[in-house]
């Protein structure tokens, strides 16, 4: 049990996380300068003392190519392994293009078959098949059926690691078994009883063989029925059935309900923060998760993020052209009108924003009751008319403060009043709905959310409130 | 073994995840059903064949109260205490006020010390002190040490069951206090070693004793040194180190080192949600993170949210008195330029919000490197001024194809052009600047990012438009 695969590490980590600033630091300092000097026996030892999840941190923060490259090739092949999947995907491209295939290979093997489908899906295309090639024939197959999984499924997520025991064995015969499997399999969690055609017909967290005595039979102590998923669940679903009921692992199960692989608790973690950024990114409006704020170029950026502003641009150029076509003499007549355009704009897209989020965020965590939509639009129809009445009540007083004397101020502030309530109880409206029905649809509602729903906003404040202005003059 | 905790729970559950349009559903209604007819015996038979998070779910979905309080009291104590801790907030309001303190307490004690605080935290005020009275003492002082730490930190999170073995201990005493605890604690997860002062001085993953011989010391194969959370350790720091090593569980240690609780691996993934969601909505600008969108009043929402909406109203309003006051005679010399501001506010607004969501993301997932801070603020201005500057030549060309033979098209094109590009690129300065002076100063960097920065943006450019355009004019 010395053997802890690279990737579910053991807690051999020289410090307390709880102590303050940190020796680690001062060590890491350490190796990058004895790097420097060429003393790469001292730096080995020195790499020795570090969890893989430190060194891929060092790795990161290193600015020279050069150094890290050297340091990297210092470590043990476990530990490198590891090290080549926490590191940041910047650093991994520049490490991996370093590798021959056959050194690649070599690592890609150590892994956890999950992980090292994560780490070949990241290699220019060309390369996957030539770095399986270098790796024993059986397990670059199962590396390669991973690889046909869409990655954000069960299929995608899942190990091929695991333990199972027939339904028949004994306490004793399934602890011999994890020890057989146990260099494959470092983290058992629960071990899968199966039947003759690869069923899962129970399942024994680890305590339960602890406490058990050796003869008895596992189907007399395991736990029934099993809930199990397929390979083409969603990985956000699989997720919240771990949460749900508390899991540390699931079986995953092909179309004929046979068992292929299993998810892991430690997976969830990464999924739902994968998927809360994702929403969060949608929101914002930027089309990658995975930009790297310190080292991707300015090209890049603009890249992931231009799609999002020409489409609030075009919808601005709307507005724009019905100003001009149709608005513009109302704004001849009476120019204040025009100071009070960005206040409406600004609090209805702020309105809309929060309803969306809210929208959003519900359904993402699966709070949004559908049987209730009615009433869910109702209220957020209400909220808006609440805040846009007093908004617009705070605004109108101040329009007439600050314009006192000018003629037609009454005008003015009437205009700002119904404009703001009206374009704040819209903005509400299409904030909730919009999401509702991209989910409907079968879209990502936090697409819904981001800059379209907040252009969009600012179109209907704009023209509504130029509306009721032109209204009231005429 | 067969005595899981309720808030633990077994794999007991009718159905395949997997399956489709759900039997589950079709029994759920048939509870109600039931219910209905007084047929108690019946109801109760079928509830037993379900998870507590499945009756939970079933309870929020029910819409009469009363047939909830009806179903919740057929529930045998273990269920009815985990399912009051699975479901959603105003249910759980709901069936609390329904309970005496003695009943609430026989409930409370069924539950892990970690839950129990959380459920009372949830009560009015002045109940948790009468409710705990009603517990025995020593649980009593247990649960309510634990309230008295902040619930975002670790030990706001952490439980105090767990198991710890002396570490001149044999494996086989080891497996005879896991038996002994197995009530109190059932999913162990790992086994604490310590010293006589309560140090922790290894831990032991259970599969090291499911793997070892009886009679083998545990200091001999336990993982040494050991990762430990202090008290007051902030809840997604915590989260960070269980995420980043891999591990199920860490201990928590008390000012002295001493072990006092420890936190497991399914909170972790509770407080990644929570986290996020956290900045999802202050990025959107709600207060609270409990909205709930069919059952919220609508005065609750507008609490929850009229603060940012009337900091946006106020910054508007500065917007529009500088307009009224200073450039009112630039829009009565040219009313077309109203017509672009909109296009131009919302386009800084939507490019700010890219930046500062990218930059917040950034620093909750621990990405962000302040080494690289003036690089990272670079990079982000270069990226404003390539979208600005695209942003204002669209612009620029469509304000004069929209206005062709209109007096001085030349000078309304030309301001359009020079303030896209500023207040693009001021907005990509402010949005990733704001978050990160926010974190320097300590306070929520995902607040800056929310309707503050977008209402500021606003301003900005705005002012820079008009400026620009009365410039030109003169």
């Amino acid at each position: 049990m010395q053997h802890p695969a690279p990737d579910t590490p053991s807690r051999d980590r020289p410090e307390q996380a709880s102590s303050g600033p940190s020796p680690r630091d001062v060590a890491l300092e350490n190796i990058v300068m004895m790097t420097g000097l060429g003393r790469y026996d001292d730096v080995r030892q020195l790499l020795a003392d570090f969890h893989p999840a430190d060194v891929a941190e060092l790795l990161d923060q290193l600015d020279e190519p050069g150094v890290r490259q050297r340091v990297f090739r210092l470590l043990p092949p476990e530990a490198a392994s590891a090290v080549l999947s926490l590191v940041s995907p910047a650093v991994r491209d520049e490490l991996v293009a370093d590798l021959s295939d056959r050194e690649l290979a070599g690592l890609v093997e150590e892994l956890d078959t999950d992980d090292a489908a994560d780490l070949l899906e990241t290699l220019p295309e060309e390369r996957t098949p030539t770095v399986l090639a270098e790796m024993p024939s059986e397990l670059a197959e199962e590396i390669g059926d991973l690889l046909d999984h869409p990655s954000d499924t069960a299929g995608g997520i899942m190990q091929t690691e695991y333990v199972s025991v027939p339904q028949y064995a004994t306490v004793e015969q399934a602890i011999g078994l994890i020890r057989r499997a146990h260099d494959d399999v470092p983290e058992v969690h629960d071990v899968f009883v199966v039947n003759v055609e690869r069923h899962v017909t129970g399942i024994l967290p680890l305590s339960y063989l602890v406490l058990a005595s050796p003869d008895e039979a596992v189907a007399d102590i395991m736990d029934r029925p099993v809930i199990s998923v397929p390979l083409e669940m969603p990985q956000d679903e699989v997720a919240r059935i771990l949460q749900k009921y508390d899991f540390v692992s699931v079986p995953v199960v092909d179309g004929q309900e046979r068992l292929v692989g299993r998810v892991t608790i430690d997976d969830v973690v990464d999924v739902i923060e994968e998927e809360a950024s994702k929403d969060i990114y949608a929101i914002a409006g930027v089309e990658s998760e995975s930009i790297n704020l310190a080292h991707d170029s300015v090209l890049k950026r603009v890249g992931e993020r231009f799609s999002w502003v020409v489409m609030t641009v075009l919808l601005g150029l709307v507005v724009a052209l019905v100003i001009s076509k149709v608005f513009v003499a109302t704004f001849e007549k009476m120019a204040l009108l025009a100071a009070f355009l960005p206040v409406i704009i600004a609090t209805a897209g702020a309105v809309g924003l929060q309803s969306s989020t809210l929208v959003v965020r519900a359904i993402a965590l699966g709070t949004l009751s559908f049987q209730r939509i009615v009433s869910v639009i109702a209220r957020e129809a209400a909220t808006g008319l609440a805040l846009g009445a007093s908004c617009g009540l705070i605004t109108a007083a101040a329009s007439y403060l600050i314009n006192m004397g000018t003629p037609d101020i009454l005008n003015l502030s009437v205009a700002v009043l119904i404009g703001m309530v009206i374009s704040v109880t819209a903005a509400a409206c299409v904030g909730t709905v919009q999401p509702i029905i991209f989910y409907k649809l079968n879209r990502d509602p936090a697409v819904a959310a981001g800059p379209l729903v907040t252009a969009f906003n600012d179109l209907l404040g704009t023209t509504l409130y130029l509306v009721v202005a032109t209204a009231i003059q005429a």
